[in-house]
């Protein structure tokens, strides 16, 4: 009892610091906001001894604890890591400022000029596992947004973070801005992260990165709105009209340039008059390079070592070396097949039809609709957006790679010189 | 128990049928979409009679029932509302089409072109209060932009609704088109609402149109996303720097030209040094027109016949003719009374000065702000948008007077040529 009324007083503390830091941030001039951003990329290179020494910290802990290498593994700052985390946040400063943008400005019969302005979300909370490397990057993104962000990173990254956001406000400090823009929850009380979701009063938006189930759970229990990445069950349909070699290199890559990101292709769908010409070399090179086969009837016939799919398979991410493998009759029934198992996130098309290629952009509602391209390019680097602080799965907002611009909103300005209504 | 398992199936099969019906819209062309639109209007006035009986049918219930009279004529039929029911479709009819709009498409490093396509949000549940005029609005809306909608207005209206639903159908047909794309819950059960509201399988959106209460319960309740309205605590502030009568033009006009909108001006801020030119000319036409002054101890000392305002004034949205009014000594606690007391809704300065102007238009975080323009201009018409389905009050998505665009998302569109990531 005691302890939940700390953990309650000292997230409604942070949320009044950073709702009261917000109007700062969200008017801070491009020129300030930038030297922020380098001035904490400085930070992290000239602190790199304290950063690996609260990380070694970190680490013996985990390992205590018993966590597995994967887990040291993604929790671990090398050189490498410390030098991209500085890197990232130089880019950030690159990139265009999108707050102030006025767009669409007109006039109106009543003779007011009406236009939209984008402008700062106000203030978001991050919560991501033991990645300290997300302290910087999610910072970074926010503050150059013109918002205020607090962070919760897994607890067993927390004597990083701290010494991450040590450089941060270093880089805060030197371009004379308020440090509470960045704050960082450091209690390992769990019930801090459902008093961040449930405070509508002192965040505008929760940006949740991590497994499936933690973002369900987040989603299930907020208040503020959450930009959320589900699951990626990503198809490519090889239409019959499709160039042979192009289809074979496609869903080559699609699958295996890496298993794991969500952007990965599960489920290949053929169409049953091409399925002769592409399925032979295409599982060849599956099978070269270790990738299990999962396969309907008509597919197994035609390359007999791949397993028989289940219905289970065509609804799984897999995010592992495993391809589910479809001939389908048709494009429409392509198109059905995605629209039942798929999860919206990115679908490619490979044809050489037009009209099909036009058709599969604008029926397919996924977040990314592909012709004759890799899956794989689902991602705000290749977008053009210069970073990416997450992929979002939902419609509204943000949809798909979110960079700056989704951390920002617009509203509506009206000049007029007098003018009322009559 | 044996109700709420119908009303439960009931409510399934119409969000699933929704669902089916959401990708035909989708891809429907615009002829035919502005055909149905047409053939609707035309539908409104040929089954006129069949309109105004069951109209009356809804009316003497309501009586019966003890209505007051205010909710009796929004609830009423005349032959003007179905002539503005009528003209408001074929609006529509006439608007651009935003399904499809391909904008921003460039290439990258890659070689792949990489752009956005407008498309729909998928399926719309409408829920409102007992005016039938919104459901022919609504369906049209929700239709040109490609959507499916479930509508659920108030029970003491659906004899009038089910007999626009059939004009809105014969529209459909006509047009070739499904006609589960626009669909009415015709139970009473209150039970159906909350249904549909975490029906996340088959709903993209909610729209409550209402009261607070009733929007607030459906927000905390709801699992799909809401597009919601609450309060307009709306101010104008006349700064120093602003001319004389501009100030009492707007001013007036932002309280007195209707007092119920959720874009009337509920709050007067105003410069110490310039209150005793503007309050004595602005508050004789107040007093004039019949609206309850209530005023800081410094505006009372201006103009003594106002009452003294409390704390709980400033917070208030009087949907009335009465207005608080505070005198602040600077332009920045002006911003800071917005701030703390204001919706974000839509808020005005009045000044003849530009650099105050533009800090207002960034500073004040509201989905409307002006600059020298009365808050009744907070509207869809008035901003041409050519039509409003709402106002949004929400940061995300939608934000402030909801048009034909707010009703779809955009999705990446990725053209190749072979790429693959490497």
């Amino acid at each position: 009892m005691q302890n939940s009324l700390l953990v309650s007083e000292y997230m409604n503390q942070i949320g009044a610091s950073a709702r009261k830091a917000s109007p700062v941030i969200a008017r801070a001039s491009t020129e300030a906001k930038n030297l922020a951003l380098s001035a904490m990329a400085k930070a992290i290179i000239s602190n790199q001894d304290a950063l690996f020494a609260a990380n070694q910290e970190d680490i013996r802990l985990a390992q205590e604890k018993g966590m597995d290498a994967a887990f040291i593994d993604r929790l671990t700052l090398t050189h490498k890591t410390l030098t991209l985390m500085a890197e990232g946040l130089t880019q950030i400063a690159a990139l265009p400022d999108p707050v102030g943008e006025v767009s669409n400005l007109s006039e109106r019969p009543s003779g007011i000029k009406v236009g939209k302005m984008r402008v700062p979300l106000g203030v978001i909370g991050m919560i991501y596992e033991a990645r300290p490397n997300v302290t910087a990057d999610a910072a970074g993104l926010c503050l150059k947004a013109g918002n205020a962000v607090i962070l919760r990173g897994g607890s067993e990254s927390l004597r990083s973070n701290r010494a991450i956001l040590e450089c941060v406000h270093q880089g805060l400090i030197a371009a004379h801005l308020p440090t509470d823009i960045v704050q960082l929850i450091e209690t390992p009380d769990r019930d801090a992260v459902r008093l961040m979701i449930q405070d509508e009063t002192h965040l505008d938006v929760i940006i949740p990165r991590g497994g499936k189930s933690l973002i369900e759970r987040i989603s299930l229990e907020a208040k503020v709105p959450v930009i959320k990445h589900l699951d990626g069950i990503c198809h490519v349909y090889v239409d019959e009209s499709a160039d042979v070699d192009r289809a074979v290199i496609i869903a080559d890559n699609a699958k295996t340039q890496r298993y794991a990101p969500c952007n990965t292709m599960e489920t290949l769908l053929v169409h049953r008059s091409i399925a002769e010409k592409v399925l032979p070399p295409l599982c060849s090179i599956y099978e070269q390079k270790g990738v299990e086969m999962r396969g309907c009837p008509r597919s197994r016939a035609i390359f007999p070592s791949m397993k028989e799919a289940t219905e289970e398979d065509w609804r799984t991410e897999y995010s592992a070396p495993i391809v589910s493998i479809k001939i389908v009759d048709s494009f429409d029934d392509a198109l059905d097949h995605i629209h039942t198992y798929g999860s919206h996130h990115t679908d490619a098309i490979v044809t050489e039809n037009d009209t099909l290629a036009q058709r599969f952009l604008r029926e397919v509602d996924s977040s990314s609709v592909m012709v004759n391209a890799s899956t794989r390019f689902a991602d705000g680097f290749e977008y053009g957006l210069g970073a990416e602080i997450g992929i979002s799965t939902n419609k509204l907002h943000a949809r798909g790679p979110v960079g700056l611009e989704g951390l920002t909103t617009q509203k509506w300005i009206v000049l007029g010189s007098g003018q009322i209504r009559v």
